[in-house]
């Protein structure tokens, strides 16, 4: 990519590099000998790195390379094979994870809910709470919530909002687990510590994302309850989820969390995001259509500005309306410049509705 | 480390870093955009890499990041919930990945056999078919052999043993597969081309290593029956082993494996085991017990030898036995050299038995 | 229970005891030796019994004790792990079966369908279909459709209907299943040949039920591909659903099935039923909400009418509503009189609103 | 059968049918309404049954149809899916049950021990627990023991020989499962209580067989250490094992164990077992070769005993080996008389090498 061309492309988060800073550091780690599977210096240093930055001296901490290992071991952790689990309809679990979270529980249920941009209202899981036929071994039991942060359609929970949640499920005996793929821009969006938007809110356990922010390949589980931390060796092991070079991993983890760059990488996202959707806002043609809270702009787009945007190059998910407009998802990363989003909206208004 | 000092440390290939052009390949790949999910282009070059070595045009390959990963999900390809699968009983499925084949089978259980140095003998396979009850319903049904190569013994198949056990494997209506965790050392160590030690021997499925050999973490499942691919995708999806910013892994399979970068390697590693194998047998009080055909090397060694080289910093494998020797497992590296070799060879030199 | 007292028990047909002609079919075959797990004669005749009441002589009959497994191992000849079994949000797998299909799927997902009466509308499958997401290994792949004849609800499908599900589900690729836990109760009311409302309508895997219907305890699985029952008889014996004296259940499906002695018994509660239905219309204060294609009736009862009968004695499954109001679910059997009927309405009448 | 001719079938006990008692309380119970799903008072009463027999008040009992389904779901209350259950090699569990254990445990892996007839040595376990590797995330963790009583070669565990087990077991924090499909012929042959030989010598979980004893189909689940019975009713519920007309089952049990029933059925295929190998041992071209507990005589038989055998019409288990005689398991029942084992032996007397 010549490093002058404005870049069009808002397909995902995941199709981004790395950051420098990250890249660096998988590079200095690579010479010499180590500890295998986790026993090495610089796993230690990742754990004790994401307990100071939740505040959480007890915490545990797993390591995996993907999201979906994550949000899988993670609620296998609170849920049994007999188990449902309370999610939105959006929820990445159920619609782009292949039933991992039912693989790795070893048969659980998930019970989809209404939502509002993917996020939860609390009247709702009251309700579905109340269904919930307890101790009647012909239904599956309830076991756990999962919420995403920032949800699947962008909207980021306040920590009111999460501890309104997870009061409820408690009550109910029901373990919280968050889905913190876009934990980081959740966070860079509620300027709040780490701290009261997990475990003081009442997440038990949370799935925390670096790769979409600009690690390489590196998530992970923190067991903010150290007795549901037990079985979990065991089940990253036989998942085959324990990596031998684990160094690669945990000084992603180090260098990502150990200062603020999450924020700051968070921050450019969320920013582009702000910027594209403020900008998107005044071109005739397109509506946002979803709460902009994190790096993450859904809108209905005109067919003919669509046509505009992808024969110059713009890349984006999208999905074709009956009456020709097209729903697109524009997602921005930790690298994302203004002028990438600038050149985007150039190309929009250029070709908007008069 | 000092790049001065010699490095006394023969634990694990595990504990080794990354080759340089390795570590040159990931760096980059990190910049830009790419697809996600294996959809990019480096990936599709990994997959045509392992394609032409293994001179298998239609067979399809899947990384994933962990060799039990790339097992279970290899054995998964072939092995219903209700199969068998034959394998040595020094096999790393059944001794060191924590029940992953049947979790990622859905159930299969591993029969064990009785081996050399991990190696099993087409008669003991052959004793162990007639007994597996095809078609009963009250018994588990055969379904796969797997064999290691190199074995966790530290032996290598020769081509043709590998052909007289999948002949028999193949006529009992049972699928082949084989844990190259340490592939690149068994073809250093036979000098024949990778398809004459897999399809062309009978190998249905492979599992091809890269991390031990000097990656950072990349392996691949190479099927060579395209029909058994089909539902890989799915499985290796819900096991959360499709990893997003797949390049990282692709491009480390491209290099080591679209050159001669991978035999020199191993050949490295089988050299530096073959010099520490002849110096120790020379030594009194230390005795190599297996073929050293790769890079491992067991030894007994009296104790105190033993204490002399713990105290000088070497590391290794160890287990005491009950007549105060102790059983010692030495592993090279691609990156051992031979004054390593020799400074821990001296240290046992001064304190062997006169 | 004394023979004159008319009995007002309708809580389900589950509760009912064994028509007599079952009971003694029983007892004929518990002296003396026979082959051990459904390789005796009696099991031969019941295989065959089916065979020829569904006119279909390549089937294969696989006899259970429960509707559950029944309906689990039925769904696992069709569904791989990372499928998704489409059924109404009524069906009996996804509210009664603590999770067995998923259990013995080895992971399969239900996706919940709108309905009426637990009757699925061929527009709202074909919706679901568009969005099955084939191919893409993020998402569980459509792989079979459920439904229940009669449904949970108390209507039957027709035929036809049943054609129009299976036509679009097997132009997608899927397999068809059909609950048939009260499939007698269905063709009773249908009369038609039990193949045209199965396989000659699309059908690939049944479950039928002869519990509710007058058996001590026996379901069998009738698959009409025999290609799907080539694993059952594994996945059977590892659910602990072969049983070893096999005959026990196998005489009672030859009983109920080998003469009209099903149609008959399921005629009885269907009757019983009408009646009721019937009835019920005409009690002020009580409202027959649902179709009534078989042995259920679904009524709005006024709470004063609910009390006054339960304190008769009544028996059946109740809900209560905010307005105060008793949603009730009444079940005959076969075995249930007029007279009970004509009980249970004339003490509704007696509590009726003027 | 004619009442007159001898019974020459020592195929199995599995066989037999049912006692005549046993299928007068069966009948007792299929007429009128009662609770489903073991809410009814018969199954009330089989539960208080099962408690006072083992002098247990605290004890949990869960009827189920078949021995595979109990053992399996035993284990699954005491063995994690990443868990290792230690039995005997010749453990109907691993044998005879298609991989039961593995499915309904979610994964576990059995280990094979050495064993005399059967029956495994405390010395054998002692240096299996010492190889298991408690804590090691690499290896499957161990979890139980497993012994059936009386053994699949026809031996009986002794309350102190069990008892040394459990202690060895439960101070390497495994639980104890006891498989007693044949419990009955191990209690008749011991004389002991039925809490002697299970909680008192340690056992945690036991599988309590009624079927090879007289029983129409009627298994028993009882869990000496509530705690351990939390989750069961769910998973028996998930694995299709919850029978709505469960008094069926439940009226088999109260009228097995309620009386000394069991006792006495079990006593009667005992002596003729013992008859049968005491009149074997007499007759030249007929060796005894195991130990005879309970039901059950192993014999090696010359080649043209065995074919007069065959000829006569005699059935029995039996294995060809190299030197032309047949290895043969005869089995006794609940209803052997003494003519049907003298009529066998005089056909081999009959025979007999001179």
């Amino acid at each position: 990519m010549s490093p002058c061309a404005p870049r069009l492309d808002f397909m995902s988060d995941n199709c981004a590099g790395a950051a420098p800073e990250i890249a660096a550091a998988v590079m200095s780690v690579l010479d010499g000998r180590a500890r295998s599977y986790g026993s090495d210096d610089v796993t230690l240093a990742a754990r004790a790195t994401l307990r100071d930055l939740f505040d959480a001296p007890a915490a545990d901490v797993f390591l995996v390379p993907t999201g979906t290992a994550a949000n899988a071991l993670a609620l296998a952790s609170v849920c049994p094979p007999w188990g449902a689990i309370y999610a939105a309809g959006s929820a990445h679990l159920d619609v782009d994870e292949c039933g991992a979270p039912t693989f790795f529980t070893g048969g659980a249920t998930l019970r989809l809910l209404d939502h509002a941009d993917g996020l939860i209202d609390p009247a709702v899981l009251a309700t579905a709470l109340r269904r919930g036929r307890v101790g009647d071994v012909h239904a599956v039991q309830p076991a756990a919530i999962s919420i995403a942060q920032i949800s699947e359609l962008g909207a980021a929970y306040t920590p009111r909002h999460v501890h309104a949640l997870t009061d409820m499920a408690h009550d109910a005996g029901l373990f919280c687990h968050m889905d913190g793929a876009r934990f980081a821009n959740a966070v860079a969006h509620a300027g709040c510590a780490p701290a009261d938007m997990t475990w003081r809110a009442g997440i038990d356990v949370l799935s925390l994302g670096a790769t979409k922010n600009g690690a390489l390949g590196a998530e992970a589980v923190v067991i903010f309850d150290p007795d549901l931390a037990r079985d979990m060796g065991f089940r990253r092991k036989r998942a085959g989820h324990l990596l031998s070079k684990m160094r690669v991993m945990s000084t992603q983890i180090v260098t990502m969390f150990g200062s603020d760059l999450w924020l700051r990488l968070a921050g450019q996202a969320n920013d582009a995001a702000s910027r594209l959707a403020a900008g998107l806002a005044k071109v005739p043609g397109a509506t946002v259509t979803n709460r902009v809270d994190g790096n993450m702009v859904f809108a209905r787009l005109d067919a003919d500005m669509d046509a505009a945007l992808i024969s110059a190059g713009a890349r984006y998910a999208r999905r074709s309306e009956r009456d020709g407009s097209v729903r697109a998802r524009l997602v921005t990363a930790f690298d994302t410049q203004s002028r990438d989003v600038d050149a985007f909206l150039d190309v929009a208004r250029s070709r908007a509705r008069p």
